[in-house]
């Protein structure tokens, strides 16, 4: 999983059915405490806002924190660090 | 999910049957609003076009975004970013 | 699978219903006896503590090791090293 | 999915039986028509030949491409690029 | 799929107990015949040794090379290279 802090919410009304209410976050990854510069794109699934720290589930197993586990989606804020 | 700009399009005609069809393109992946210079190829799913700057999903997660979800491809276009 | 040593644990209380009661570790990557400066979040299923080497699984495979298989989770300590 | 161009073939007797008749390529990724000096092994399913440039697809998606699915194989060539 | 040598192996003694039996070994990826001094743990399934040069696949096609395809490995010796 990965670590990282929400900068920013990214906006797409052309997209896949599935993906409609999803919102879309640009996290920077986190590691041991500092930024890297790295960015990836998460879906929320915990109500997560811009410059919370969050974790982050990738690959298939995202899916799994979503309602439809169908959807096309492959990176999701699961949980906000303290 | 990766974000980025599509910068052109591949042909291949010989090919596996079940990509018959797929557009694929040549994206580069964008962090925090700038260009990386790291590409990826992306079967469109949305009718997406080039300089059009797109969301993608990898994985297994991806083949939930076309019609034939056994397709041999691991990176769908999933929506255009406004 | 990754090697690595286990430099601390991340604590979040608002998080997906599947992970409650997870332990969260950050985990610093180790490749051939060196450490790497790179880190993974990784969910503990064999007893291992902060400064212990373990084995880590990610990706879907990860969650064979958890009880519950359908967890959110990329990533799984699975193993101490001796 | 991956762009890249066919630099040699990998010779293996003793091998998983599933992977009895698997062509190895090994092929060196290409990034916006570059070479990028990195390189992955993959299966060839298209009957593409030392030089060619292709498109890989990777993870389990990768599989989907070959008669057994159940190959214990994470990449493979699926089309030739024109 | 990767291609390297087997630079040593890993003992651990408390682990999941579907890996109890299981040959963690440290292989340092090779890219067009050189070494790259980046290293994975793949699980042995083909009797190799150190100083072996080897086929590694990884992610849940490896798990297809084990007799117990739950297993919670990621990544798994399936050739041994002439």
């Amino acid at each position: 999983m990965l670590r990282g802090i929400i900068r920013g919410n990214i906006v797409s009304t052309r997209k896949q059915d599935a993906l409609v209410g999803s919102k879309f976050m640009e996290v920077e990854i986190m590691e041991n405490g500092r930024n890297t510069g790295k960015f990836i794109i998460a879906v929320d699934s915990v109500g997560a806002g811009i410059g919370e720290e969050v974790l982050i589930t990738t690959g298939s197993s995202a899916r799994l924190a979503l309602h439809n586990t169908n959807t096309p989606c492959d990176a999701v804020i699961v949980g906000i660090v303290d």
